[in-house]
């Protein structure tokens, strides 16, 4: 892996305290609960958007009021199937992704979790610009912690983009909160890097820092790096042997 | 708060690695990720129903069709409104209840506890005996913190349950799979006293042991105390001044 002429992140930095880590690990155990509670309507509604359709098919509606309904009630079962495939997702993320030998491809990585959290930096008015490289990036890092680690990157960088335009007039913060992920191979090491216009130095927070701290830990412990400034981000991932 | 016969837990245990925290904290991450994802077809289907609402109320269909298909329809209004709801409550679980200065009931930190693990426990073949007080138990340990605790705890009395009766034959372990939770006022102190029968001594595992640390670390800050057997355990909350 490439020398960067980035700081390194500190790796000693004391971490959660036990209230919080008390509260993440029960936000775990009601994860399962949520799910289940979600399950139950979706059932109950599918249910009944099938009972509905067997008696608009049977009934003496026009040929148009027919397709109509019909149309409308295709659509209450695709989407009922959609949530129900987040449901899942969402169980699967709880559980932690499968451990495979397999090397895991970063540009899978980086879909996932702009799918999860892109909703959060547009609500955020955080411009989005994506150049992924056009071939697999494989890391030996188990697809679970890659998930992790660049989802923790990505709400850094939501913070700190936020920090730093906060209190910056309309217009030039449209300008200034993008958020670039570039993700590439170079020599060997898969490598995402986030970045985003630096608006003003004092926006970077040493809460921020420590909020990241882990995640450059199971980084370092894997064989890979994470560098930090106020306005970008070296997502180093360990090549394949 | 009474002494307790019980041996207390040990509160300098060395807890979570880095990846357990980056994993745990990139859930919380993400859970707003999966509530937005779940939103959404919500919505899209919410929107369906009443257009097919429309067209059913104008059609020419027998006054027995329409009143059945509008009754279905109702339940799909109703089930996507309680799934609206758990989205809402599972954000505001991830955002932390918001503090007040109100004294918590943990009545009320029961219930909703087990809304949420209630399915768990069941699907594991667990029976449930509840036996709460019919007066408010007041605790001054505010309304999030006391949440996390009690989900920990029957958390913890879940896997334990299930560690000490595997392997032992079907009827035999329908017997002993019960976990009674009791609630009531002890000396000012609401006690929650979780019990079930010890099937075998061996199946008090230390991790399991660990797992718990955080919530009696946050109970002694508040001034509580959380006592732990193998086949029982009582949360001690502060009481009001």
């Amino acid at each position: 892996m490439p020398d960067s002429p980035f700081a390194s992140a500190p790796l000693s930095r004391p971490s959660l305290s036990a209230a919080e880590i008390l509260r993440l690990k029960a936000l775990k155990e009601a994860v399962g609960g949520f799910a289940h509670e979600l399950s139950q309507p979706l059932n109950a509604l599918m249910i009944a958007s099938q009972v509905i359709k067997m008696v608009v098919e049977k009934s003496a509606l026009s040929q148009s009021e027919r397709s109509f309904i019909l149309q409308r009630l295709d659509i209450v079962t695709t989407q009922v199937r959609k949530a129900s495939n987040t449901i899942d997702a969402m169980r699967t993320f709880v559980r932690g992704a499968a451990q495979t030998n397999d090397a895991t491809d970063v540009r899978e990585v980086v879909d996932f979790t702009l799918s999860l959290m892109g909703q959060q930096l547009s609500a955020r008015g955080i411009r989005l610009v994506r150049n992924i490289a056009d071939y697999p990036l494989l890391t030996r890092l188990n697809r679970a912690a890659s998930e992790c680690i660049m989802i923790a990157a990505t709400a850094y960088a939501r913070d700190l983009i936020e920090t730093q335009t906060k209190e910056i007039d309309e217009a030039a913060s449209e300008d200034s909160r993008v958020l670039e992920i570039d993700a590439v191979l170079v020599e060997k090491s898969p490598c995402i890097h986030l970045h985003w216009p630096k608006v003003r130095g004092e926006g970077f927070k040493v809460s921020d820092e420590a909020a990241f701290h882990e995640a450059c830990v199971v980084m370092a412990d894997a064989g890979g790096k994470i560098d930090i400034t106020s306005s970008e981000l070296t997502l180093w991932f360990p090549g394949v042997e």
